[in-house]
């Protein structure tokens, strides 16, 4: 049996961690790749950089800050100083302005080149359903489409799977799903606001305390405000 | 009427200046960007700012390089230090040596990204007929493929339109539309190995005489060596 390479696009969130957790069951072996990309809450990458020595997987950081990308991606909550992150509930029309455009392209083009370097035939992404929302780029027609342009722009030079194996996945599923693999979610990193401490009142501090609380498993995450 | 704005990629070569001017002169204000991928001849990268300028179109550099995308893009000619480039025309076996892999589709994500920022309906890229033979990312199924992908990662935020006006036009073509919109020629740099002049056996530059000498139109490059 050959081996089963994934590329897996990590952020040090929940759910990216919980999908490498589970590809690597399912016996991938894993090559992680994380972005920076001016996120405020860019302190995730360093989950991400321990998630992938936890799984013995190699970690490549591209960081597109440097590149020179987020002189021109402003007015985005995620990655302009000067637009508050808004709290509330994820799905909320608010958090439109958490959106960077065109983000997922650009993170899949590149860990596609990783792909065809690395002879990997698959590349995996973490989006779930509570992302449609908010997201133009984290929708099943996304995936598809992408997968098919990526294999007409590397033909001849490899076939790519588009893995999003959360597509259709509840956040909530994911935690339950994540407490089966033991994934150490302590570990792991959600707020936008990128503090010392998870905000919990932001829409993703929300949003995860929210999938614990359903999905009856213990949330081991220490926030600064209770309040929900 | 409508300021109609397009970002054009551009690499300080004949094709994407050519393509620039005759944006220009279709009425399209321009926005240019170019991207440093580690490439051999990144020396193009002053003559497309210097373009830009000519042209007063703002002009951002992304670069790849420093995003560490090139630590991996190990194996290609354009950006590998070990790996020679082939002398030889462009259409031979030997210059797939020089693909990149993914690139295009990296580049236009990015550039997407930029329009989307600037409101400009339109990403144009200079890819012509003569590269089809040899990068999967430049034929017209990619282009097709690629502007369905990214209109749906934009759908609510914008619609872009995927201009690659010389994808059915062959370089010879390309030199005699220059002529007309008076490109300076001189101020635009093709060769791969990216020396103090023009080296005049690699594909490109073998590709770029033999279309002014098929244009008969006056070359006014200075090759180090004038044997075909």
């Amino acid at each position: 049996m050959t081996e089963r390479r994934a590329v897996a696009v990590v952020s040090g969130g929940l759910d990216s961690t919980t999908m490498a957790y589970s590809l690597q069951a399912q016996g991938y072996s894993l090559i992680a790749i994380s972005f920076d990309y001016g996120q405020r809450h860019r302190k995730e990458l360093a989950f991400a950089e321990h998630m992938a020595a936890d799984l013995d997987a190699s970690w490549t950081l591209i960081d597109l800050h440097a590149a020179g990308l987020t002189s021109f991606l402003t007015g985005s909550a995620l990655t302009d100083e000067a637009v508050a992150v808004p709290d509330g509930h994820y799905a909320d029309e608010s958090m439109r302005i958490t959106v960077v455009p065109n983000r997922n392209a650009i993170m899949l083009s590149i860990a596609c080149a990783l792909a065809v370097t690395r002879d990997a035939g698959a590349v995996a992404f973490g989006a779930h359903t509570g992302d449609h929302f908010v997201y133009p780029d984290c929708r099943p027609e996304f995936v598809r489409a992408f997968g098919a342009m990526v294999n007409v722009a590397v033909e001849g030079l490899a076939t790519i799977e588009i893995l999003a194996p959360f597509l259709s996945v509840t956040k909530t599923d994911i935690v339950k799903l994540g407490a089966q693999l033991q994934v150490p979610f302590e570990r792991t990193w959600s707020c936008y606001k990128g503090g010392a401490l998870h905000c919990g009142t932001c829409g993703t501090c929300f949003e995860r305390r929210e999938a614990f609380a359903l999905a009856g498993v213990a949330d081991p995450t220490i926030y600064e405000s209770d309040e929900i």
